[in-house]
């Protein structure tokens, strides 16, 4: 492993769990989530996400991107959104949080608007990860829409 | 399969091929690559992509994201690179031929300055596909970076 991967090394595997999404714009929701991270001996973690609807499985929101520590304790994330959305993510990574807000949120032409995007982890044990997602879209000011938490399921691979 | 993804249905699936770098400020090179496009029954294609130098396997690039078409031949390409780099692509699909040009071009922080990327993609047989990048980066212009074929190793998951 690169030895850059240091402070967010404990993030490596696979990781599954529930979370619940609000918006004053929609209905609540409830959803399943898979979560893996790996690496290849360089700098940075790739990162695969999918949720699936509780109710009767069918997939919801997936995302992909990359993980990459900085000196000095900060972290950058770069994610792509099949809803026509990227992010980039720049912030910190201590010893159990993870905080990170988007300086720049690219879209396609028919994409809906995002205004603002924060993504907020917390290790909560060894295995055990907590995070909420706050976004302003829809005319809103940035709010938490997303909380979840996720157990890991495997080892890194 | 859903179906506004007929115009890039003959993307899925996994692909091998080898290709060569080549730019002003560095020595050209050449690498095996690896794409899998799948689908989960949304409008969207999931991309993965990695590459691989072909004197001694170490991983080089890696790039994911999702593709996106639109009404009237149109498609949306969003990536994400670890080199803290994420695009917006717009352009066209036709029977053989897609051509995307990006739109935005996100960075982070510690990510070096990519002033424009093109990609064109061409179906040279049912199973044969050729591309090229071109990139503004360095201070340079734009011209071709990346040119490649790949050949479908495994048909649609």
């Amino acid at each position: 492993m690169h030895p850059d991967l240091a402070p967010i090394a404990f993030l490596l595997g696979t990781w599954r769990g529930e979370g619940t999404g609000v918006y004053p714009t929609i209905s609540g929701f409830a959803y399943g989530e898979e979560v893996r991270f790996s690496e290849v001996g360089k700098p940075f973690l790739a990162y695969t996400q999918r949720t699936w609807a509780l109710d009767d499985g069918r997939p919801l929101h997936a995302e992909a991107g990359y993980w990459r520590p900085q000196p000095g304790g900060r972290l950058e994330v770069v994610l792509a959104h099949p809803t026509g959305v990227s992010e980039i993510q720049e912030g910190t990574v201590g010893e159990d949080r993870i905080e990170l807000a988007a300086t720049v949120i690219g879209r396609t032409g028919s994409a809906k608007e995002v205004a603002g995007l924060t993504r907020t982890f917390e290790r909560a044990g060894p295995d055990i990860l907590r995070y909420h997602v706050a976004m302003a879209a829809a005319g809103q000011p940035l709010q938490v829409h997303l909380t979840a938490e996720l157990h890991r399921v495997s080892d890194p691979a």
